[in-house]
């Protein structure tokens, strides 16, 4: 990331946070430099950046004044109010369909799951590997089998510290990957046939693993701002019996929302008085745009019962399949499930992470990579805000990298998929989001990619939508 | 590996493959340097280390002699007749158990899984993974998704066309270690209450795997030479609804015993007959003592119906965990199931095999590996013989590092498996090789450990057979 890239997202987050609000002035390029020791031509290279991504205005004679998005922007999603009954999944064929198309046709990665793989410290990442498997003591590598190699595992535990969460350091189990965690979870947790409460619109893999796991799923009503409704939850826990619940309370997938600590706080003690197990996926947590990390769920359970899954897939090293659980009470079910069927994350793979944390910069990293995504979020907002037609909602994110977009009445997701595939372009359409269907006017938007690739692919994304909302009307 | 350990493993090759039979001379110090180019004294090292194996014997101003080690040796280990009912299967809680006690106790390694580390090219690995983590394209990471890196799965093929396998390349799907695939194709081909055929005593993994997906567990006569008993699974096909055979036809964990081809050609027919899917185990197949990889069943399956499952973690990358299935008509689902669960196995760890595997020198490792450990087998052989009470028996394998003893009648396994942990010596008793706890005379022994670690602990644990054979006596 260049100088002037830096400079730009820093002055995004602080917009994104609040703390330079719409119509603040910002700094002459003479003031920056000054206070901050940077050249004018940095200055001016952020600025232009910012103004092209709308975030900030040029006002002639004036300077650059924080744009005013707010006024004028699309209506938020609304709340979507889900039917009672827990039903049998079976969403795992289109969930397939719809990304092997993305996958296979070359298409722009708005349909992809994972940010922009620029945005990850790959070099320093192959130093921290070959550093720690040139020193590996053969011995040692039986150390690595579940729960995982113990370094790491103490690694994990001081950040969980940090964040003010202590943890026995035997709770937690390294996996391939969260979707391994989660799996597991779901698996220890549950018989085959129980019901399982998610949110809704819920994570395509949650709903995978209940069809996979021959569970029934129950869909709660969930705020596209503040996750899911612990009042409809509490009402289904009193005439349902919930073997577990998966949920994401922090930055959920696909909505972005974001539990308030008080409401998971509720939550928690809800689920510990029905005894009922929370898998937490919190892969997103670290990708806030506000001023300090979002406390999980898991910061709050006393009982042992909420299974705090997470990865560094998102945020550190993607591809490296590094994740873990803090399992609460099931922490040993879990590194039986594990040893019996991945045994491990691999020696390679939990040895680069683990120097590549014991070295430090994970911190500076995170800040560079948060500002970077607030920044591409905040570009495509922009865009989708001017280029999609009336009747279109939003999502505000204040973390992640998803937006979820409801189209105009009467404009189904798939049939724009359709034409957007045409067109080289890929989503996440809404139908694969829940077990019923019910979100066929919703689209998720990866914007977590270079602006050169995300920002034209909305807009033509955006002109698709109006040709085919001309062509119903 | 120093020169003489080297030229000690190619005769010690030569002797377990029969080029060299017991009571043949060696060749002179004289005969060797003029033959072999090598200098005496390496000479010397080499033929005291292989006396000091037990495999040849000086005899006073003659030389050195291929030992007769046959001639008066421990009986063969008797074919076990299991009954014939399906059973489900309790078994996991005592192999963790088990597990656990040797892993925790750093007990002598004879209980280990996996052949002694020293024998495997870390350094080369720990280089590959920095080269080809150095040169990785960011937007190529996604590639390694499952079914996994296209470069490694060429080269994954390439090795079964040098067998003289055809397969098609999208049949191949790579995972997180050998374990992962079984459990996927045992997922894939079976329901919940189904009946699945193993050996008898079958590797406690399949048995885990099978007690994890609530199916039934159905033992087949199992010659410790030969392998399964086709006949009776033929029998046993035409009495009951099987839903898949899970079998380990070539160096079966524990027994050792090596399916003759003509065996695994009617095998894989008699199989297509029924259209029952063969999990076919093959995690040993390059670890053959002899001239040539012993081919497995896959190369008789034109129906589709074997999925042939393998890895890198027995004979290259221990804990790198990087396996894969030739899975026939079940890959798409098999690939799908990888996706839900791990998505892939991580990208350090197929990037630095495949950078390995490239850069050749595989089959060179294999060489030396292989002499290794029949060196390492031999040698344990020869101390099991002589230090272990009358009345055991034991099996010749003729490939990879697993013994399998019997021990005196009413001496029990698990009595001895105390006794050795008190005295630091792990191994895996014979109850947890069936559902049904039937091989409670016997324990799996692992000798591919390095032999200083190896040969005291077995000639302790033949004290400690001596010891409570006298107190049961």
């Amino acid at each position: 990331m260049k100088l002037y890239e830096r400079y730009a997202a820093e002055i995004a987050a602080l917009i994104e946070d609040g703390q330079l609000a719409p119509g603040d002035r910002l700094p002459s390029v003479r003031e920056a430099r000054a206070r901050r020791g940077v050249s004018a031509s940095t200055v001016f290279q952020a600025y232009q950046k910012l103004e092209r991504e709308g975030l900030i205005q040029a006002r002639p004679q004036s300077g650059f004044y924080v744009a005013a998005t707010s006024a004028a922007r699309m209506p938020d999603v609304p709340v979507a109010a889900p039917g009672g009954e827990a039903g049998e999944v079976t969403v795992s064929d289109l969930v397939f369909a719809v990304l092997g198309a993305a996958r296979s046709g070359h298409a722009a990665p708005l349909g992809s799951a994972f940010p922009g793989p620029d945005l990850f410290p790959l070099a320093q990442l192959a130093k921290a590997a070959a550093k720690g498997l040139r020193r590996l003591a053969p011995e040692t590598i039986v150390e690595n089998l579940a729960p995982g190699n113990p370094r790491l595992r103490e690694q994990i535990a001081l950040r969980y510290r940090i964040d003010g969460i202590r943890l026995r350091p035997d709770e937690i189990v390294v996996t391939n990957g969260a979707l391994e965690a989660l799996n597991a979870a779901l698996q220890a947790v549950t018989q085959p046939g129980d019901t399982v409460a998610i949110e809704s619109p819920a994570f395509y893999a949650a709903l995978q693993a209940i069809e996979r796991l021959k569970l029934k799923a129950l869909q709660i009503r969930t705020d596209p701002e503040h996750g899911i409704d612990v009042d409809a939850l509490a009402d289904a826990l009193s005439r349902t019996r919930i073997a577990a619940c998966w949920l994401m309370p922090t930055f959920q997938n696909p909505l972005g929302c974001l539990m308030p600590e008080a409401r998971k706080r509720v939550l928690v003690a809800l689920l510990a008085r029905h005894a009922v197990p929370l898998i937490e996926d919190d892969v997103y947590g670290e990708l806030y745009f506000g001023s300090q990390r979002p406390r999980p769920a898991k910061a709050y359970d006393e009982a042992g019962l909420v299974l705090h899954c997470s990865s560094f897939s998102k945020c550190l090293a993607p591809g490296y399949r590094v994740g873990w659980i803090a399992a609460g009470r099931e922490a040993q079910r879990i590194q039986r499930l594990v040893l019996m069927t991945t045994m491990a994350a691999s020696v390679p793979a939990q040895t680069a992470v683990l120097h590549y944390l014991e070295d430090g910069g994970y911190d500076r990293h995170l800040r560079r990579l948060r500002a970077s995504l607030a920044a591409r979020m905040n570009a495509a907002m922009q865009v989708v805000e001017t280029a999609f037609p009336p009747g279109s909602r939003l999502t505000r994110p204040r973390g992640g990298y998803f937006l979820w977009l409801a189209l105009p009445a009467g404009l189904d997701a798939m049939r724009l998929h359709e034409a957007a595939l045409r067109n080289g372009i890929g989503f996440a359409p809404g139908h694969i989001f829940s077990p019923d269907l019910r979100f066929s006017d919703c689209l998720r938007i990866n914007c977590g990619h270079a602006a050169d690739a995300v920002l034209p692919a909305l807009r033509r994304l955006g002109a698709l939508a109006h040709e085919l909302t001309r062509s119903t009307a």
